[in-house]
């Protein structure tokens, strides 16, 4: 079909109903922001090969590209309103795969309540590479920033941490589970869940907030590091899926990878401790489990001491994925 | 120096004195958009060896990629404000080559008087791949679309056409020119100047706008086809710069080359009659020569004439790159 009919055929109908996009047919989208509001601005790249299994169906590669930048989004507090894609597509894809990518976005966005608001396509010699930048909105002054945690707030995590990291052994078959355990860790590898609702209810309550997506020690390590501070994670306490507890229960030397492995894009933040029962009553507004796992102290600055369930000192090999 | 390494020596600096940048210390940037102003979004991808010949300089690199985003904004009439970049590094590229595109990108973003708000970084196994997100400002309602010509408009185009396709050829040793023209037509493939002012100028003049970018006749196609009408393009009346138009005079022939060769990245755009006195204007104004070149007819949507010097038509064989 070519660039130009590939664009008409499968992304012009996502531009559908969003006036900003001027049907993809102008140089550039135009937003009108509401006064009152800032515009969130964020943008993920993925590489075939790098971010995700060759392999992998259009459908799960359109849904954690979409996704992973809205999780963005949710860190920040903010409520989606568009997003821009960059295809860069490997010479002889074929069309079908293309529609199905296409498909897919637009179930998602639909999840979203957003659409796609324009882009460029490009081809290359190389792997496909695929760039969202996704838009939210949030009232002036409202983002949540990586910086605000405080001496003595605590540090909290939502849903469950690790599947994603033991679902990337699954798809790597380096790890064997039963069938509705590779299930579960599996979708949330390719279908992680932007904590939107949780996101926007953390603003005013939340200090500082983050998505786990280097890995939970290094998220929080940016986190403290940003904030100037120390931050204190009780392994122990990290909320783990069923699947997940089975297999650190079977092998414990996994518990490292669960706490520094990547993509499980829960919300990470710190809260003022008189702040626990705002969160907790976000948690059971939103339906997201919410779990104290440490807290913030004074002390050099980035560093996160890991504690085990005795409360000693823990290390772990990996600080986290580099995205390289 | 790895991502997180490369992120914080190079393009932190970037994003000083940005504050919705918020330091490229968050998962987003922030941007205000001042009441009664609109943010006009756009971005395009570059890839090695696609979109830039291998061994083209970091600095090169840097000044097309930003440059033809800012292209696209002075084609909406939008102000710059800021941009996101999206580096997608091939594996073992020398940190000093990253070090010259951050720098070459800093003094780019000065001339444009903005800043770096955010981005991504990753690797790839495959060719180098640059993606830039440019944002600008223009008063609510008053982007340049490409939909708005009618019936009796005139065609206008800034600069000159046609130095960018010959400047292709140059570099491939597929053209022999004298020094000092080899030297003009590279700099114009290589280093293209965004009509920002004119843009800005083209407010409440321009009915439709584009950048040339796809190729002069190409792009005053999708003006008629997204406006419903016909364009007719007087070829004579095409301004070339004096090293395309000795080349022309050598070889006649290439005349085709130049009317639907890409990359110019000059403002093609359609107004009244009434207006041409603002056209003239503007023109004296910014120092930015602008000349007639064709009309606007009812007739079937997007079709090009192509007048040759006695009014008679004209085919090219080819309508413009297809980015491909």
């Amino acid at each position: 079909l070519g660039e130009f009919g590939r664009i008409d055929r499968f992304f012009r109908p996502l531009a559908a109903g969003f006036p900003g996009a001027r049907g993809l047919a102008d140089d550039a989208a135009v937003f009108a922001v509401p006064d009152g509001q800032e515009l969130v601005v964020t943008t993920d790249a993925m590489v075939a090969g790098v971010h995700f299994l060759p392999g992998e169906s259009p459908a799960d590669v359109a849904a954690k590209l979409l996704r992973v930048n809205l999780s963005d989004l949710a860190a920040m507090g903010a409520t989606p309103y568009a997003y821009t894609l960059v295809t860069v597509w490997p010479r002889g894809l074929a069309d079908d795969w293309v529609a199905d990518f296409a498909a897919a976005l637009a179930r998602e966005q639909a999840l979203a309540g957003i659409a796609l608001a324009g882009g460029d396509s490009v081809s290359t010699p190389g792997p496909m590479t695929l760039v969202i930048t996704a838009f939210g909105m949030v009232p002036q002054g409202a983002a949540l920033p990586r910086c605000g945690a405080r001496p003595g707030d605590e540090v909290f995590v939502t849903g469950s941490i690790g599947d994603a990291a033991l679902g990337l052994l699954v798809a790597r078959q380096a790890l064997s589970v039963p069938d509705d355990a590779a299930r579960h860790l599996l979708a949330r590898l390719r279908r992680p869940e932007p904590r939107l609702t949780v996101g926007r209810g953390l603003r005013g309550i939340a200090s500082a907030c983050i998505d786990v997506s280097d890995g939970l020690a290094a998220d929080l390590g940016h986190i403290a590091g940003e904030s100037g501070l120390v931050a204190v994670l009780e392994a122990a306490a990290v909320p783990l899926s069923p699947a997940a507890r089975a297999v650190v229960d079977q092998d414990p030397g996994l518990l490292a990878l669960v706490l520094s492995g990547g993509d499980d894009y829960e919300l990470l933040f710190t809260a003022a401790p008189e702040r626990r029962p705002a969160v907790a009553a976000l948690a059971a507004a939103s339906g997201v489990p919410i779990t104290g796992i440490g807290h913030i102290a004074a002390g050099p600055a980035g560093r996160v001491d890991v504690r085990d369930t005795r409360g000693a000192a823990m290390a772990l090999a990996r600080r986290g994925w580099t995205h390289d």
